[in-house]
């Protein structure tokens, strides 16, 4: 690594978390739910997913944190005294839920340091003048459950707790049932806990702090999100008798969509990105002309007007792949997200931590969304961003230094510090 | 319908099977596995082809015939008597297996017709210069076990018998014990029979008897099929860091492939069909990059030349795709029959039978795969095709009419006569 992102030191000795613990504990956390080839998967509610809980809450009870669970499952690791229990918290977390053959920081390195951090200002003897909470948010992913961040927008009051529990997963599976049966379906009031003002650390998941020699991304707000289910209907026939001209193939409509959105955006310049992630032929037989084909859209974009004249543009294609292809196509909106701004104050603070640790910081949008874009419908929000080597993410090969790792934690620290220590009004 | 194509009758009173019993069979096995939601499927080896199966040789005991079951599974209804048991026999048949939510006429049509001509001949007491055989071939659509028509390729010695039992289906599951379990691994001599004919009657699966107003297709030739599964390895990445251009897209890649066949064959004018009739993502999750695309392609002409620049022009195809998408490709190669040839005698006879019968029939090419171009190449062989409503099979809306069932079944008795009744030499 020939990047400088650590600028010379010029200040006073600051305070550092544990590195060791830190990074064991994101090892150890991303040994669970493995199988026997080695892959990682923790999807929520799953018994791997019960596994990460255990050892989370175990650690949480090891650091003398008060432990809540509420309803949907999202665990809270809560450090608070008599003096400082009426305040508004500090909140801090994550999730540990993971995608299918993961890496081992996504989410979890941000519950760990969040814990990481509260443990080094408790072993430090530091008083807050408020509670300082970690909380590890249920199915950010949406792998399983769809949408993504359902413990987080269950918490901001964002879907109700019954629908949430209701929740039909890919394999058949109700969330509410799954939470039971793993034992996190908690009696914790939702929402029980309204912070000050909520951090989320987390790896980048793309290439640009690492790209242009950033340790730090100071994340100021987070593109809009629009998931949606596209079914296409064509006739299944014969695929040796059927001519060419004749036929309507589903599969072929569906493979035109995913390559209009890519051919779509580089001719806009937008910094939209779109993605078919998912896609299933039926009968799905070598010899047999699609009649069905299902698939999933994934569209994003930092600003709320380009994300809308984006999807329409995907749904005036669809129109004109129906007739072209002979097909019918039936759209169902499985999430939608507007593009989510950050709170300056915070955002700011960061900025100033990394400044005070000697590290290079940079403001940015975040491409992926996040438990935060949920908590900052009810208090001031902001993330801090380190490097991904390569960008790569949701993939274990997902990789961030160590150093990384390090300066990550410490900038939240300090954050926390300045935050909850020091008489912080934020906005 | 208002094409004519019955020509009026000008010969003497011909022989015809019993409508009611053939139409009647045919809807019958048509309702044997049948799901609750009405679909059709009965996939090799299973316990719905087991059923099936059992109904097929309760009709032969019925009709009292011999019943051979070889180790592949292949059932032979044996029409024989001391007289005529030395020569070699007239070969009829088809397959019973279907593809998944099938109709219900796709083999069991002509297996059944078969088995009526049979039937119809010894109800006349007829006694045919040699034995007549009705043979309903194991895995004839390929669907759960690749390839495709393993039954009679195996009967001609075409895949040793140990290799077919291996093949491991798309379920996991292991051909042979899947036998075994429902009972039909016989013990039959395999290739026991050498026929001195062969003889399949089946829908054309196809637009072209309807459209041209014939009710008898002469089958000459079958064309050649080609079927390869073509894996594509991208980078799984997160699905709203990654800029587009940044990308290792598997899915986009494969969306591709299956355009440009379709594209390429326009182009080019010939009659080939192409076909991407199965798909899978990987890891298949709606905010992750595709990292693999599996899926396959059914390449089909009647021209072996033509079937090999089409094969070459995919493979350049691959290349190009590798490099613009930075994805690695790799290809296996499921099947391969060459076009094939059939026997003119034959097919002159059934063009001999139509016209007696008043039928307007058209030689014609088939554009299927079928059990014949295997038996073909151990015995003269040829194909009776009858209309199918809208050229749909392989799909629930699969039809024939009425009349041109029984069209086809009269024309296959009056081949039968003339080729195992009259001292018909063929070739």
């Amino acid at each position: 690594m020939t990047r400088n992102t650590h600028e010379s030191r010029t200040q006073m000795p600051l305070h550092s978390i544990d590195v060791a613990r830190l990074t064991g504990r994101i090892r150890e956390l991303g040994e669970i739910g493995r199988d026997p080839q080695g892959q990682l998967t923790r999807l929520a509610g799953s018994d791997n997913d019960k596994a990460g809980r255990d050892r989370f809450v175990g650690w949480l009870e090891t650091a003398g944190l008060e432990v809540a669970i509420d309803p949907i499952g999202n665990i809270f690791g809560i450090w608070r005294d008599e003096g400082n229990a009426d305040a508004a918290p500090v909140m801090l977390g994550s999730h540990i839920d993971t995608v299918i053959n993961a890496g081992i920081y996504d989410g979890c390195y941000g519950v760990l340091a969040a814990l990481e951090v509260i443990e080094t200002l408790k072993g430090r003897g530091v008083v807050p003048d408020r509670p300082v909470v970690v909380a590890a948010f249920t199915n950010e992913e949406g792998v399983r459950y769809a949408p993504d961040m359902l413990g987080s927008l269950v918490y901001v009051g964002g879907l109700p707790i019954e629908a949430a529990l209701a929740t039909i997963g890919t394999d058949g599976s109700v969330l509410g049932e799954e939470l039971e049966r793993i034992g996190y379906a908690g009696d914790a009031e939702p929402g029980l806990l309204r912070p000050h003002a909520y951090v989320e650390l987390h790896i980048e998941q793309g290439p640009v702090l690492e790209r242009e020699g950033f340790a730090i991304g100071a994340v100021e707000n987070l593109q809009g999100i629009s998931w949606q289910r596209v079914t296409i209907d064509g006739v299944a026939n014969h695929a040796g008798t059927t001519p060419m001209a004749m036929r309507n193939d589903a599969g072929l409509a569906a493979a035109r969509i995913g390559l209009f959105l890519r051919e779509h955006i580089a001719l806009s310049n937008a910094p939209s990105v779109a993605t078919v992630g998912t896609m299933r032929f039926e009968p799905d037989a070598i010899n047999v002309i699609p009649s069905r084909a299902t698939f999933t859209v994934d569209l994003r974009d930092p600003d709320e007007d380009r994300l809308q004249v984006l999807e329409a543009a995907l749904a005036d294609f669809l129109v004109r792949v129906a007739a072209e292809e002979g097909v019918e196509i039936s759209v169902e909106r499985l999430a939608r997200f507007q593009p989510v701004g950050f709170d300056q104050c915070i955002v700011e603070a960061i900025e100033a931590s990394a400044k005070a640790h000697g590290l290079k910081s940079r403001r940015m949008t975040s491409g992926a969304g996040h438990d935060a874009q949920m908590i900052a419908r009810i208090a001031p929000t902001a993330m801090i961003f380190v490097p991904s080597r390569d960008g790569i993410s949701h993939n274990p090969r997902e990789h961030t230094e160590p150093a990384d790792l390090v300066a990550g934690a410490n900038v939240l620290l300090d954050v926390v510090e300045r935050i909850a220590c020091r008489g912080w009004k934020g906005n």
